[in-house]
């Protein structure tokens, strides 16, 4: 299966899905993917999860959001070619794309305070390579990428800095989901709210990051898992996953995180926003326990959304924080996360309820816009 | 000067400014104060600081605000009559008044995170003693307490757990300070924020508490501490306490965080809002560096008002969070704050800039408002 390219070669053809412009479903094209140059690396994409972050780009409300662009962010795939200069990954590399590269360099990476690596984040924003340029065309016309990762691609390129070298045992279908979404949920419990054993969690929304922080908040021993979502068909797996307490909010007359306070003899210690909703990131602050309840924004709300809350909240010992990919650095933490999983320390399969070829890929987004889906994993040699 | 009181007696009488209604000034009267009951105490006023909270509750913004009342809340005295039961002091003691009481049983004291004591916070927040009723009175119609302390009285009545039993070598007309704002500031930035030798900090008004945050910031060896007024006759006293930066908001055409962020390479690793002002407490956050920032929000805004950001801010690693007393645990951890004053690691002279007796504590409040002085403090033994 490795690529064989001819001297020359500048590009190779490669099947993607296309988001031409907000709100358009995909199609499915034949691109042109010029090779990598220094620093970067060609990557044959297994398998790729659909998240809502593609989803939230797709509809336009992403002031990022460029169009044509090749979407995706959580694949999983293996090293097809290097450019000059790369030295910590080779052909035949199982690797995890990152949005969040590890330069291991800038003020960031070396403040051991923060995942958030900017060595490529300015080019990245404009869905572009480090250098300024894209490596998608099609017909001659630029296409951009997106995240600096562009996972709905067969073929793909990244920064070096951009890819978790991952065990080659782990199964691409399945772990490309820590790419994103698990890794979010779990490491925001983990890394982020360093939730101890015996702690109470609440946890708005039940979809794959929710589900995830369910698992984290598990590994991590709470005392009780409180899961929250108004669509019910989503409790029965996050009981399965450890939730001990599920609650839908139209149950209730009065505003939620009255109920949670009162349910958790004055408020949780850890809640965890697993949405995107700036109204449910103020329910999740506020159901925290007065003098030390600290609550996490995962989700990502739409452009110009605020949120809010009386400053009294804080005063009074509430903590409101936030976490990008579960505060995760993906080069050096990832790749055991991995290991844990191949430990059996947490299960993926949960997760995944619909596979499906990448000229699938537009029912991905159906089923997550209709609820039914946690997880689409397309599987790139399905047809 | 040991009170002497007969075995029948029950009151006192005891000269107060007493606060009839919002927006009133205060008055002198002669009221009754009625003797410590069991686990109360009674306590001389010696000397007491005007704080922004006594003219907050006064302008009638604050919603749990009671009238009449004794207002005061920054207060050193002396011990002059105990009630059943009590055993942690005895008379003579000298003693800070606490409005953040330390019981050291409840669920908040025994959890090793925060010093907000609530036993005593139910019927402090009515104005009255623990056992739901009030010690002063006039003429038999009831006047209230105040945030549990009412040093704006030649005698008060407080509850043991209320009361940090300090040095007695220590001048009350300075260490009275302690009793809210110098510790609030110094807290701040030493117990809930931690800040680091080397750390950036942003001070946001630099009236007592802000000052404070000054002090505490240079006693953290910070590397940059940038203070932030639009009064800038506050800014050579700032200067002489640590500050390395002054900056008036007015001088700049654009946002005060955006000059913050662009003074600091990308931000401060601390912020600081000392004004109740949620638009400040916004530009605090903001200032903030990506990835790790934090900002402690300190003053204490009117009634219904709201903070707001987007949570972008949160989600790309900045903290918000607040402080009520600076994190402080007053009966365990406020003598210690005393030793350190008297070992000489910081003054409190500079911000004493006027005192007074009791019949001109009105001035005080103009002074305030006027933004004249920084802590005037009222003499009880000056004429």
């Amino acid at each position: 299966m490795a690529l064989s390219l001819s001297p020359n070669q500048t590009h190779i053809k490669s099947k993607a899905a296309v988001a031409w412009g907000p709100g358009e479903p995909l199609t499915i094209e034949e691109i042109d993917v010029e090779l990598p140059k220094k620093g970067e690396v060609l990557v044959r994409i297994i398998a790729t999860g659909v998240c809502h972050t593609d989803a939230f780009t797709l509809s336009g409300e992403d002031p990022e959001g460029v169009f044509p662009a090749v979407l995706g962010h959580e694949g999983g795939g293996i090293v097809e070619a290097v450019g000059e200069g790369v030295s910590s990954v080779a052909v035949g590399d199982h690797v995890i794309p990152l949005y969040t590269a590890e330069c291991g360099k800038c003020k960031f990476c070396t403040s051991g305070k923060t995942n958030l690596c900017q060595a490529v984040r300015e080019t990245q924003g404009k869905g572009l390579m480090p250098d300024g340029t894209s490596r998608f065309s099609k017909e001659g016309k630029t296409i951009y990428h997106y995240m600096g990762t562009s996972t709905f691609s067969e073929y793909t390129v990244l920064p070096e800095i951009s890819l978790a070298k991952i065990n080659p045992s782990a199964p691409l279908e399945e772990v490309c989901l820590l790419g994103c979404g698990v890794t979010t949920g779990m490491g925001a419990v983990m890394n982020t709210a360093k939730v101890q054993e015996g702690d109470t969690v609440a946890i708005f929304g039940l979809g794959g990051i929710g589900l995830s922080a369910v698992i984290g908040a598990r590994m991590a021993n709470a005392g009780r898992i409180i899961g929250i979502d108004i669509n019910e068909s989503k409790f029965e797996l996050a009981k399965q996953l450890g939730a001990t307490d599920l609650i839908n909010p139209k149950d209730y007359d009065k505003p939620i995180q009255e109920v949670i306070v009162e349910m958790t003899d004055g408020g949780v210690d850890y809640s965890f926003e697993c949405i995107g909703n700036v109204n449910v990131m103020r329910q999740a602050l506020e159901c925290c326990h007065k003098g030390w309840g600290e609550s996490v924004i995962i989700g990502v709300s739409g452009a110009g959304q605020e949120i809010s809350t009386r400053p009294f909240q804080l005063v009074t010992g509430r903590v409101w924080r936030g976490t990008a990919f579960g505060g995760v650095k993906g080069r050096s933490e990832l790749p055991d996360i991995v290991e844990r999983y191949l430990a059996g320390e947490f299960g993926l399969q949960e997760f995944i309820t619909h596979t499906m070829g990448l000229s699938q890929i537009n029912d991905a987004f159906d089923l997550m816009h209709e609820g039914k889906s946690i997880r689409s994993v397309v599987h790139m040699d399905k047809v």
